[in-house]
């Protein structure tokens, strides 16, 4: 899909410099066809099972509109994801309200919308039963669990662990799904966990859903009638060009090892995963333009684009594969680092890559950008957010605009006797 | 200034029950009294230096205006720096455009505004002589040395250690004077250093003074007239209750070195420093609402503050003290994890901490926010950003209000064929 024609980089048809002629840099582009191939290989993998998108990885409206069309249900993790989820018109009947510290107006409004609700604490059960009640409504019901799994990932990302924040420890959910048995306004109808993000091993996915299963049988012989079972997201991409498991490779490694366990049931739940990273990840190039090269104990290429806009690299050290974008025929010559201009030292994109050789003015292109990259940017050192793009085909849209000067202070208000 | 009237956290005479009554939670409240205070002491500490606030640590309005008014100079990163240090008021003359990465766009603007710049590279210089000589303008600059020196502080913000991003290196800095001087359009006026943020041990300082003052001496010899020697800001806040050095610890580490090395020059220039965080930090309390208590292997407070509103401890594992804002007379009880709302396991606010009794409802007051806090805030997870408000004596107001659900999608725009 990034082929290049004339040395430019290209996503579909259309070249990154004509884009970024009209909408400057940095900005998003992302590859609908790309999208579009992810969804149908998760669709084609996993034909009868629940597939809910982590909105958390990608939240553009435009985007979430073409993941709902294709079915796609949605794991949102706020007020603001349902209210995004609604608007990109997902079905309510196939939205989860995940999260470990819901507001009560947060359960008012996933309520109000008719959701169903992955419940992290008892104080939490508790607050949804009593609005529940208060409105008349019957809520459906997951616990997240804690299977104290080792993902295997990046610490920050590993939410399976027993010192995680997250999740019902195992020997206290008994008591969890007995509470929401008793409690009016709650149907227990599902177990939900997630061990992390960016796995690459399926091992753990399959260790994890054992645990689950032993669960699920154990809560069933409290009068449970388990309509899913929501094993969470998770599953890796391939940053470093060393390979990752396809949707199919993880069906592969999974249904079996559900439909096993699902026997030894007497309830017949359904599968359901919630990808983000494996629908997005790939979809998108973060394009941005090199303002400096300095040569010193390194050779650094200044651009335009920091942790404000990219944050993971910086906060994980994520590594995203980087190319000269207007230079994708010339060979790689020397080694850089390429660092954004935000006012910290590990505000850096790439580490020792070799590139061709890099000038002022060159475009570089960060590959995989489009899992937890605009969702995460800010408006750190006073840089307004950048413009994210949709190609489609030929054609071409700008999905966000760039934020102005006054964006940086639209919310401001001064005291009159500052005025 | 934080005092307790009937266990309730008070900023100065205003109980934060009151503020949050109106604004919701999460709400950074901060003091003016408190940001005079440290203006205060840094203008007796520092009579005839020239001081620059580091708008990167805060860029508020209603704040910077206040420091403005007190004389304050200001260090910009950014074209929104700058343009938020101008409707600030700060005095053009004395704004510093710093940074690794400038855009000519950034550069136009900086020209224009006729403020000075701090150079990171030749690349820059010869940027900054053609826009300056295309608009008839003589520009004055300092280099951004890299002393080369240990700051003793976290990794990702020593900014002055030589395989960092920022900064000339030292067998370079000649070259650069040098080219400086022959250039139209620029004027070599001045040298600046930063070694990092967040440092309690003076010593770095007055080490990289020294190495500074060294160069100093060595481009005086090329014929440069130097009118300012800018040694950065860094200076470390008390956030553990440890002590850190005050401003006048500060003076009286680095002003006498200062004169010394100052006396083997011919040029008489002054000393500049760009403080942020020793400025704002302590001015500020976030206080965020508890929506549940969760007993587990830990127990977790979940709060509706994460790292989408305070990214330090998520990001640097900074160190935040907490306090139970409607219980400041009880007595600690037990061991708590504070944890924020978002995806991650990394999104703690502060770890095992003695605490009154916790329950739902409750208000967490994070001390200590007034820098990198909400200038680095995101709307992760679909997170509207939270409002700001200032205390003054008895009377407080909104100086950010509350974003909407409509600002996650008010830059964003459908394609027709998505409609």
């Amino acid at each position: 899909m990034f082929l290049s024609s004339d040395g430019i980089l290209t996503i579909e048809n259309v070249k990154v410099t004509e884009i970024v002629e009209e909408t400057g840099t940095p900005v998003y582009i992302t590859s609908k066809a790309i999208l579009e191939n992810n969804l149908n290989a998760y669709k084609s993998a996993f034909p009868n099972e629940g597939l809910l998108y982590a909105v958390k990885a990608n939240n553009n409206l435009a985007l979430m509109k073409i993941i709902a069309s294709h079915g796609f249900g949605a794991d949102v993790f706020s007020d603001g994801e349902l209210y995004l989820a609604s608007l990109a018109g997902f079905d309510k009947k196939k939205v989860l309200f995940n999260g470990n510290s819901k507001s009560r107006k947060e359960i008012e409004m996933g309520i109000t919308a008719g959701v169903k609700f992955s419940v992290d604490s008892l104080d939490e059960l508790r607050t949804i039963s009593e609005i529940a009640r208060e409105s008349g409504k019957e809520v459906e019901i997951a616990f997240r669990v804690n299977p104290d799994v080792d993902p295997k990932t990046h610490p920050k990302i590993a939410t399976g662990l027993k010192e995680s924040k997250f999740g019902i420890p195992h020997e206290m959910v008994r008591e969890a799904y007995e509470l929401a048995l008793k409690l009016d306004g709650v149907v227990p109808a599902g177990i939900h966990c997630h061990i992390g993000s960016q796995i690459l091993d399926l091992s753990p996915f399959v260790h994890a859903l054992n645990k689950v299963m032993d669960i699920a049988k154990e809560i069933e012989q409290l009068g449970v009638d388990l309509r899913f079972v929501d094993m969470g997201g998770g599953l890796g991409i391939d940053y470093e060009g060393k390979g990752a498991p396809t949707p199919k490779d993880f069906a592969n490694a999974i249904l079996p090892e559900f439909e096993k366990r699902k026997a030894e049931l007497n309830s017949d739940p359904q599968l359901w995963l919630e990808p983000g990273r494996s629908i997005v990840g790939n979809t998108t190039v973060l394009i941005t333009r090199v303002n400096a090269v300095k040569r010193g104990y390194k050779n650094f290429v200044a651009v335009d684009a920091g942790f404000n806009i990219l944050i993971r690299p910086a906060m994980y050290g994520s590594y995203h594969r980087v190319a000269v974008a207007n230079k994708m025929n010339a060979e790689a010559e020397e080694t850089y680092t390429v660092v954004g201009p935000i006012c910290e030292s590990g505000d850096i994109l790439a580490k020792d890559r070799k590139l061709p050789k890099v000038e002022a003015g060159d475009l570089i292109a960060v590959f995989d950008a489009g899992a937890y990259g605009f969702v995460m940017s800010s408006q750190y050192n006073g840089r307004p957010r950048c413009a994210e793009v949709l190609v489609n085909g030929d054609k071409w849209n700008v999905i966000r605009e760039r934020e102005s000067y006054g964006d940086l202070i639209a919310k401001q208000k001064l005291p009159d006797w500052l005025l």
